[in-house]
């Protein structure tokens, strides 16, 4: 396999075809999953040559880590945009972007859902290297809320008796399981209950209106 | 393929056969997820012949079908068992049967999760019939729940501003999103931060001691 780029396969073209194979890979592992989804499929949704597939990637694995890094990239990223938002009180920002999240998945049919924990449902039992990755994401995004919740705090937005850490776990764990049942009972309203009771029960304590 | 029954495939030979086929694909499919589960691993793991499989499922659809039924129906089984024990109070069973899964989950190595979950995740997109399926079994879970918090509200132990189906319908999703958790952190950790704030936090409304 060649090691050295041509024209055609220089540094930038190089970095152009890895990106184009992540993104159908993603596409491909949202829809159906990480093992139904075969290198031939990616190659085939990405319009990439037969065969070029492990000049990028040592392997389905590399390439599946690949994915992870990238969605969770540009997740933190859409989550450091909303929350980082210091115009709005830290519970508005957070109830905003959890709206356009519900946004979106209606958008896309209530399909796909959160491609970290399809992940780690799927392979989290037997593939430990993306198991420890996938871990280290749910990490990164508990650290980001729990940063958000002490600033809630400041202001007294929320309340005081609650651990931001384990408060951050409870919810992202929880928003993973509501986005589990979306997908599968294919409809927004387990978004909508998790909306209701984490803000209303949880985080403000306030009557619930459900 | 033989329709007939002989001495050794008579109906409760039959019968075992098929019940050996589920649990062997049971623990297969909890291990490493439905579709890298093959039919030879299965017939292997029971030691079944091969080639007998479609003798007692018309696919591997069918076959998935049995092992959630099964699932379904001895987790409700276990379920009821625990939240019909009237000597204890509505929470009191539920909070014994939240520690039990918790225990039960520790002594497996943190391994596994919950299969309905998993297939959900894993099938939910590509696979309509499993999908349809699993959402009954979804459903079945929050009724048995949602009556459990109909009991709790009579006695005076829950909240009266709680809606019975919607709380157990958070109840039932943030337990599933800390379970998959719990598997791809490979601790208890995140079933225990469940307990505390799904019990004092919401149920309960009380001080949350995390």
């Amino acid at each position: 396999m060649a090691e050295q780029g041509t024209a055609d396969t220089g540094p930038s073209a190089k970095a152009t075809t890895k990106a184009v194979l992540v993104d159908a890979g993603t596409r491909l592992i949202l829809e159906q999953g990480y093992h139904q989804t075969g290198i031939q499929d990616v190659l085939q949704a990405a319009g990439v040559p037969k065969g070029s597939f492990y000049y990028y990637f040592p392997s389905k694995e590399a390439f599946g880590q690949a994915v992870i890094a990238q969605f969770a990239a540009a997740y933190l990223a859409r989550l450091e945009q909303c929350l980082g938002d210091t115009t709005a009180s830290p519970l508005t920002r957070l109830r905003r972007h959890q709206e356009e999240l519900l946004a979106r998945f209606e958008r896309r049919g209530c399909r796909g859902g959160c491609l970290i924990g399809n992940l780690s449902q799927e392979t989290g039992g037997s593939q430990p290297r993306l198991r420890a990755q996938l871990d280290a994401v749910f990490t990164s995004w508990r650290e980001r809320y729990a940063q958000l919740f002490r600033e809630a705090q400041a202001v007294g937005e929320l309340r005081a008796d609650l651990d931001p850490e384990a408060l951050a776990d409870f919810y992202v764990d929880s928003f993973e399981g509501a986005l589990l049942r979306a997908k599968v009972s294919k409809s927004p309203a387990p978004l909508r209950v998790f909306l209701t009771y984490m803000f209303d029960g949880v985080l403000q304590g306030r009557p619930i209106e459900a």
